[in-house]
């Protein structure tokens, strides 16, 4: 297993690979990997002959400097990760790389970004597809993978990459959770003990509006009232957003009806905040 | 020759190339070709083995409907003009293919866009970098060639080639210049003869300063009111900006010093606004 910092030389590796007629997969993370980066990977492998992981924890779709601080990191422990899965490079660019003296460039996706994770945290989503866009020029991947747990963010990446033209296929795979049905998350590191113990209430007010959907409910506001009540019955925290919308658009949605619709939230729990979603209703086809 | 209009279409055809071990030069341009493209696609045939021009009116760089509506066009003359000096591809992508529904993905450069020509044609230069950044994406070429002409232009693209870490090396070419001085731009079709003949006042202005500063003048306030005179004495016109700005940051130069220095204007003439800039200071080595 390689491992390339600097831009060009990823270029080249991927230029050699290409010419041979190899495909190469790509995993964008932020580092302290767990099995649901593990995941990505393997479902990289099964689609290209090589997989690329970039480890980098991007300064700029973090909007507060404490957040970026407090970003957990185990380099080390991340190399023996994706050396167990069989990848072939670990990207790791250094932020004077990345964004040297002068750097002026961004990319936005308007629209999609303004809701949910984008409205708590400005410029996030503008960070985070200024990255993804470096990224890919760097790595020339032909395909790239995602966790559907960062759901605004496949969608914003999805757009993007069809809008910019980009000759990458995003594939979307599934959140992996713990036993509990915690997503998994880097985050989770910071949990504190109760903290932990409270904070599958999450996934349980998912799939409680899940249920309740196929039941009958169709009000939004309801459904949405319900899985509040879940979470602040749990313990003590404080519910960022709680909406339902279109799984598309991610515009708001008050009643279900023929388009898929997805259940997102952010809830600080002590003083993590932990996203999750999930697709609650399908849409009448 | 190819005429390629589909972005991925494009996109098979580089990969070929490339695979073949063959370099390819790209000339972006927005057709009603004159011998300012054609140098930059001979310069192109020079540097690479396949050359890929692009024709494509950007209705996201104009800022007034009317001026994309009076933008001059002949594909047929261009795709002759294109085969004459032995082009390889033309890509002529369509509106409906660059921007489809539910477009919202733009690259902004920040900074280098907000004086000179970013100051009166607002989001011109936002227009430029995503659709220069969708044509590179589509392409994929080596070296890409802009005329010097466009100098706030291909700083902006320099800086978002080597921001976003886009693998082509950008070349900015000389002007090319009619016998009288006057820069050849698509737009001088529009101008009326009485028009015409006022025009080459923009490149004597540009040369006297260079002149004015090798003969001792430094200060930028009086090179531009000299300039100013040279243009307003030849005839009606408005002089949208005249600015001595730093080579490379387009920041404002008061007096003439270490670093190089470009006189850079715009001015309508009649109902035509002709830009042009030349190189009046080196700097001091």
């Amino acid at each position: 297993m390689l491992t390339i910092s600097e831009p060009r030389q990823m270029q080249r590796w991927s230029a050699r690979e290409r010419g041979q007629g190899r495909r190469i997969a790509f995993v964008p993370t932020m580092g302290f990997l767990h099995e649901g980066h593990l995941e990505l990977m393997r479902e990289g492998k099964r689609r290209a002959e090589a997989l690329v992981v970039s480890i980098y924890v991007n300064p700029t779709q973090f909007n507060q400097a404490e957040d970026l601080a407090k970003y957990p990191r185990d380099l080390a422990g991340d190399l023996a990760k994706c050396a167990s899965v069989g990848c072939d490079v670990v990207y790791t660019p250094s932020d004077r790389e990345m964004y040297p003296p002068g750097y002026r460039t961004y990319v936005n996706v308007e629209g999609l970004t303004a809701g949910l994770c984008g409205a708590s945290r400005p410029g996030h989503f503008r960070g985070v597809a200024t990255i993804v866009t470096k990224l890919f020029n760097a790595v020339q991947p032909d395909v790239a993978l995602f966790g559907q747990k960062d759901f605004q963010q496949l969608a914003v990446l999805a757009r993007m990459t069809r809008d910019l033209d980009l000759p990458v296929k995003i594939v979307g795979c599934p959140t992996v959770r713990e036993p509990d049905g915690l997503a998994m998350s880097s985050r989770n590191a910071r949990l504190s003990p109760a903290a932990r113990l409270q904070a599958p209430c999450l996934y349980r007010a998912l799939t409680h509006v899940c249920e309740s959907a196929r039941a009958g409910e169709r009000d939004g506001t309801k459904l949405i009232a319900e899985a509040r009540r879940i979470i602040e019955a749990a313990g003590p925290c404080r519910v960022d957003y709680l909406e339902l919308v279109d799984a598309e658009e991610l515009t708001p949605v008050a009643f279900l009806g023929d388009r898929p619709a997805q259940l997102a939230l952010a809830v600080w729990i002590g003083e993590v905040r932990l996203i999750d979603n999930l697709g609650v209703w399908e849409g009448k086809r």
